[in-house]
């Protein structure tokens, strides 16, 4: 679940932390303790320190100064809003990708997104994996379109975005058609460079992703 | 030019190192160099470390592991693609503000653009004083809207929009009739719930300043 090879000591504890946070071991809300996590972890308060700024960044972890750090809530209310910023963030992202996808571009992203399918299509799909591969999907489409500012952005909500799915797995599960299905047609439109059809589909999926982590945490 | 009240040492540092930033004090791509800075200013390493957390986060510094960090790039293209980023999530802001702004809203919504249009029709206009007054009418809208995720985004991208201002100062005077122009007509679409309107004169706009920021930095 790590979202690139860790580089320092201070990723390794954020992405410690973030897959604690997102599947849910690290409760919406809870506080987190410098000085506990570094006893615990036999690290510095400042690498702690450093990984709860990323997981800042991550949407994972809010810090108060002079108060301290918890994992960020996340409610009904606050999934709907958090997936309203991403599909918007995700239709930029199919707007732009349909403009500047050249033809040395196609087999790629062909290729990634077949990936991505093919896990969807498994009958015992792992939540995990079929995650992953449709943010290798988004990250493939990032590269394309070499918006930096975008990228990060999108990187930024993946986190928060995978708790919310994580949170709602078993739903998700059950999605799972929809999700292939969604996955098949957006490349048609891209290809096509038909930026309407290609928003239309996201805006249509989103909101139906949506709604079901909104009723998942609303029964929660 | 602050953002906010500041809080701690390390937002002090962050607001001071953030002017220089912007006003092009620091150039882009200059070295910061953490240990230099401490002593400069009289401050620990640990607070200069977090201001420069801050300053990646608002888009002006560009921390690489083990390398250290340096003020992020800021040439026509960087800002072209932040401007486009930019200009999405206003145009989402304004589509939710058409939907969710309430009749007790009405007053303070047109206080604070009238506020911002007469600044920008002094014939002497400060544009520090005009940049902080439009950032002032998007907070408003911020905050009526109250998507936490859409003000954290657009609260990022500010110091890094204000820079591409100041960049283009002498342009940006030239362009204050339009500027005040789209700030009286704004507020006619969001009164009149129309949403694609609102989105047509964001769009409208932000490619005239894009063009303008564009223009200024290619001949810097």
């Amino acid at each position: 679940m790590d979202f690139k090879v860790p580089n320092t000591l201070a990723e390794q504890i954020a992405n410690y932390l973030a897959e604690r946070i997102m599947i849910g071991q690290i409760q919406p809300g809870k506080r987190i303790q410098e000085a506990t996590l570094a006893t615990e972890l036999k690290v510095s308060r400042a690498s702690v320190k450093e990984a709860l700024y990323t997981l800042e960044r991550w949407h994972l972890v809010e810090i108060t100064p002079r108060k301290g750090a918890a994992a960020s809530k996340l409610d009904a209310n606050h999934a709907s809003e958090l997936y309203d910023v991403y599909m918007h963030l995700l239709m930029m992202l199919a707007a732009r990708l349909c403009v500047r996808w050249q033809d040395s571009d196609r087999d790629r992203m062909l290729a990634v997104v077949d990936s991505a399918v093919a896990q969807m299509r498994e009958p015992s799909a792992d939540i995990t994996a079929v995650v992953e591969a449709s943010f290798e999907v988004m990250e493939a489409c990032c590269e394309l379109v070499g918006n930096p500012y975008l990228t990060e952005a999108l990187s930024n909500f993946k986190p928060a975005v995978s708790r919310a799915y994580y949170l709602s797995a078993e739903r998700y599960r059950h999605g799972l058609t929809e999700t292939s299905e969604f996955f098949t047609r957006l490349p048609q439109a891209v290809l096509a460079r038909d930026v309407a059809q290609a928003q239309a589909l996201i805006e249509a999926f989103a909101e139906h992703q949506k709604k079901m982590i909104q009723r998942a945490l609303s029964s929660a």
